[in-house]
């Protein structure tokens, strides 16, 4: 009889391989098979970078998938990827999942775990949370994000106009941006428009090599990009 | 000449040292002091359970803090730890304080920051992120939170009625509630009215030996209570 194996869903933070968990380093030891992705558009996956030093390449499988938000594509991938993850399960193999971040926030561990739904038995399925990009941008700069009553908003820019996320961004105290991607300027304009008393840190990057850190957005060098950032602003500013 | 020490404010997570990273574990480990609080009302620190097995007695200085929302006392209670804090990392002690979940997201920390501004050199100081309790709740069961242009709002209960939140609720896809306290069967009511197709999961004191999770927010027995409880609500359902 065959022993099923298992799968971890790790988040393995945004970029310091001091923010990994131990729990997470432990699956990690574990693993007979690690999952990293690769978009399409890059060479390196970052979150196996991060992770590197544990993994070495006789357990490693890259797979990629396409930069698009075209849904059927995705899904299409999504479920060849969770088919492979069920197989390997059942065959008695150990696998890790890697995420970057946390694992359930804005994640593909969010569509694998949907898409394995009745493909291997719950019991087999193991998330691991970990630290967010945003957490780790507010710890890197000493900023003060959310105390006592104040409400957190979390926003991925929408597809279209901002405007879309205004309504948001009213009812909150510190607000969170995400996947800025080649929106920058944009998404400059909106906040000094919506928040003229803020206080920010934007962070890409953060706590990798390449990290950049900011929390003056009016000095935000040209040649910045939104790829792996993050923006927090904190409507009221920060009182000492 | 009298060498600084260093103040490291480390998330440990909502429960589970497993949760801990290896950079909070490291900071741990060099600390000369480590300073873990304790609500009047209590026997045990939350935070100090996580990390028992790595702090002994010697090292250790538990704070105590009034259980009150009244602003003055709480000013005056932050101030005296934070000037206790600055007086230790003037006499060059390696000082660690502990937070229970992410170090900066609804956390003591975030007040000894601003109470330090001016106390002691920014360069003293580094913040550790951790693992929230919604991630970690999500996680414990294997929870779909938030994907793609999903938005999320984090909500701290209210003083004064839940109406109050509201207009932020009907604008996020996905809803954390925390400090939830004594108020669980009123913010049912609450989330019955507004998430009729919700999907969602309770958890209380995640990740430890106390840990309750519940999915059928129907089915909550009587006698739980909402004390280091999180509450988080997905709008459309989960969507296999």
């Amino acid at each position: 009889m065959n022993k099923r194996g298992h799968l971890w869903g790790i988040g393995v933070g945004p970029g310091d391989p001091g923010l990994l968990t131990l729990k997470a380093l432990e699956a990690l030891k574990e693993a007979t098979v690690i999952m990293a992705p690769l978009a399409s558009s890059r060479e390196e996956s970052a979150a196996l970078q991060i992770v590197k030093e544990w993994v070495d390449e006789t357990r490693l499988r890259v797979y990629g998938f396409p930069m698009t938000r075209e849904p059927d594509s995705l899904a299409a991938c999504w479920r060849e990827v969770a088919d492979e993850v069920a197989a390997l399960v059942e065959k008695g193999e150990k696998v890790v999942f890697l995420t970057l971040g946390d694992a359930l926030t804005y994640s593909t561990f969010n569509y694998i775990l949907q898409q394995l739904a009745g493909k291997i038995p719950p019991e087999c399925v193991t998330t691991i949370p970990g630290v967010t990009s945003f957490a780790a941008a507010a710890a890197a700069e000493n900023f003060p994000m959310v105390c006592g009553e104040e409400l957190l908003a979390v926003i991925p820019l929408p597809d279209g106009p901002l405007s879309r996320v205004r309504g948001l961004v009213r009812e909150s105290d510190t607000v969170v941006f995400m996947k800025i991607g080649n929106r920058l300027k944009e998404l400059m304009a909106f906040v000094n428009e919506e928040f003229p008393d803020r206080a920010a840190v934007f962070a890409s990057r953060v706590g990798t090599p390449g990290q950049y850190l900011c929390r003056d957005l009016d000095r935000l060098p040209e040649g910045v990009d939104g790829y792996l950032s993050v923006l927090i602003v904190r409507k009221a500013g920060i009182k000492p």
